[in-house]
């Protein structure tokens, strides 16, 4: 039997070891293993499938739901996914070493502010094995030591995965510790990684809310986490109809599992009567089922099935095609609503009223404010950040997407002539 | 009896819904409170010191040592000191609102980063009456609301100032609730504070390494930390002698009880017979103690009283007139030792080799690190921040001083005309 204590002291130290070589390693030498681990995976296609093959049988055994067995299945195209990521993460600018904001003070010192990894990042994270490349990629960009925590039902394939890049780092010359996996089924494991912050600089799950929220519980380490998502587009009465109607579909109905799908409509009371019988038949057209407020039940008529909205409706993240919908008498209405109920992840306005606009991006206190443009589009990609591990709820560190950049901090340097203080 | 629970439930709602109104409250009415504020400290002053005193007679009642007596007295020098901060952070640039990094995307989408308040502070202190009030500053400045839980023993110097600054908030038109003081010596209300992340965003200690742990192991809240400063001066075999001399020094015996004084002297072995005598002669004379490594102890010979270095020296930090000294025979040993030993907070070397210079900037991994300038210059005011409320030592969201950016985060703003996903 393994002694899983041992196990984690051991890998954490090793990490620990690991991370201060890989700090100062070239940007050069990241990307050749980046692009080499591409390769990696490439060439050892078939291996990984075989060893994903393991997980799928046990996981039929074990009666996975279909969904469940979906997110699981390692294909060609998967594979082929993950080398492409990995060599885009290759194309990207090392963020670490940079100095800004560099200033000369009074006593003539220069002060400035470098970016360094974190450190040890840890991953947690559920059924999809892409993750482990996807992780692996950025902590190593970014300069950090990563420990790799994947599901149990998926050990086989992640283990085949980080034998694969552990491989590449090795042939490129970077220590091999940068990147560790957690090979066991144990699952006290979890539990014991959370409680090393004399190891690990910060854990980053990636799964369900119900992973998180013991994670958030039981972590003795900063946590950058996403939490939920329910997000909001709201139709000003100043909106135009055809971008309030193409936003709202695309909002809700162009990916409807994401953390980013629009979960609540709101619509001004001045611009419902034109504005909701219309959306609400493009819809249900889609497939979209509707929980609305009364007004809205007696604007959108009796041709659109409706179900009425309960209290619980404008707490829900449905991660499905359903819409709730809300008749608001005003902005600040619109505003109230949002602090009440939203999880500060995505918030959209509709209006061609600057004012309008300016006042919800200041006031809506989430992760992203969007005017005139799909909640959809808050994501790393889109904004440009190159890659993304995540998106951060939080308000400390980094919030909304996280990208490179996100795995990093800043410290101080100084560049003095023997300054003292007096 | 006081229902505890019910009050910090009562203080943290109100926290919330003034915290949404002070977010967008402009510079220009913030400013105007801080300078009614700083008047309002002046013009009570005799009612401070009379608070003050009451604190004081029941300190030396119960036998507090003198050093908590001189922490805790508040004199018309102190408060025209809070007075001054107060006027200070008037003068500086209103961080809320300001939108970085605007950039265009390829579907015509504009996408920054508008830095807004973090929301509700929660401050726990100990001791000093004048952290009240330059905390409440510096958060009403950054837009946050702010909940203040002082030490017990200066509940009437705390009240009283509190009921000073809350004055000038509502003169001025800014909700009342924005600052918040918990007046109860009931200690269960700091763990009852810990535990309610629906009203605090963040919580910031200031005080000793007890306190600090304590909020760490009980805290359902992000905490902005400064742990502790085992800080390292690195003297290099190039380093220029006078001005190692006068690091040395400066960084070590300018002020001894602070976070940022040097607490353990590395010199390489190559420069170490030419440099310690004179600097253990010139720290003796000083009134440092020195606690050395068997080479130090022969180097320096028998004219100096030296303790021999114990383990215990190498992770201690004396915040007193006591410093350990260490030769080493690299600078690689260098950096081994401070990894071993430092609490990551500020770091110098002393060497006019550029490689060098450059190499420990790089890979030593601390909030602060400086080359040939004084240990003692890690801070706030002398990094240009204009104030700051601590020095952290955390990785994430915000490493060394913290000013008002570091009370502060920034959310995505996107600015569109019907952008969708496709």
């Amino acid at each position: 039997m393994i002694d899983i204590t041992a196990m984690i002291k051991q890998i954490g130290q090793q990490a620990k070891q690991a991370a201060r070589e890989l700090a100062w390693a070239s940007g050069d030498k990241k990307n050749r293993a980046l692009i080499l681990m591409a390769q990696s995976l490439r060439d050892q296609a078939g291996i990984l499938i075989a060893a994903n093959q393991l997980d799928l049988i046990r996981a039929e055994q074990q009666n996975l739901t279909p969904a469940m067995l979906d997110r699981l299945r390692l294909t060609e195209a998967h594979i082929e996914g993950m080398a492409e990521g990995l060599s885009q993460i290759a194309q990207l600018p090392d963020p670490v070493g940079a100095i800004d904001h560099m200033r000369r003070m009074v006593n003539q010192m220069q002060v400035g502010q470098m970016r360094v990894p974190l450190g040890v990042i840890g991953i947690i994270y559920e059924s999809r094995p892409n993750v482990t490349a996807d992780a692996a990629g950025l902590c190593l960009k970014s300069g950090n030591a990563v420990i790799l925590r994947g599901g149990s039902e998926a050990i086989h394939s992640n283990r085949a995965i980080t034998t694969c890049l552990i491989q590449a780092l090795v042939e490129t010359g970077l220590p091999k510790h940068a990147i560790q996996f957690i090979d066991t089924i144990d699952r006290n494991a979890v539990g014991l990684l959370l409680k090393t912050p004399q190891y690990i600089d910060v854990i980053i799950p990636r799964g369900g809310k119900e992973l998180i929220q013991r994670i958030m519980a039981e972590s003795h380490i900063p946590v950058i986490k996403h939490l939920d998502g329910n997000c909001h587009t709201y139709v000003d009465s100043h909106a135009d109809l055809e971008q309030a109607f193409a936003l709202t579909l695309n909002g809700k109905m162009q990916r409807t599992g994401v953390c980013n799908a629009t979960e609540t409509l709101l619509v001004h009371a001045d611009i419902a009567k034109k504005f909701l019988p219309k959306m609400a038949k493009l819809l249900h057209e889609a497939g979209c089922e509707l929980r609305v407020c009364e007004l809205s039940r007696k604007l959108i008529g009796k041709t659109i099935p409706v179900q009425t909205a309960t209290a619980e409706d404008w707490d829900c993240e449905y991660l499905g095609p359903i819409l709730a919908i809300r008749v608001v008498e005003s902005i600040q209405a619109a505003l109230d609503h949002i602090e009440a109920h939203s999880s500060r992840h995505t918030e959209v306005i509709v209006t061609q009223d600057h004012q309008r606009a300016m006042r919800f991006l200041r006031q809506v206190d989430s992760a992203a404010v969007l005017v005139n443009a799909s909640s959809r589009l808050n994501d790393g990609f889109q904004f440009g950040l190159g890659a993304e591990i995540g998106i951060s709820t939080d308000k400390l560190h980094v919030r909304g997407p996280v990208g490179l950049e996100g795995l990093t901090c800043q410290k101080y340097v100084v560049f003095g002539d023997g300054q003292i203080r007096s």
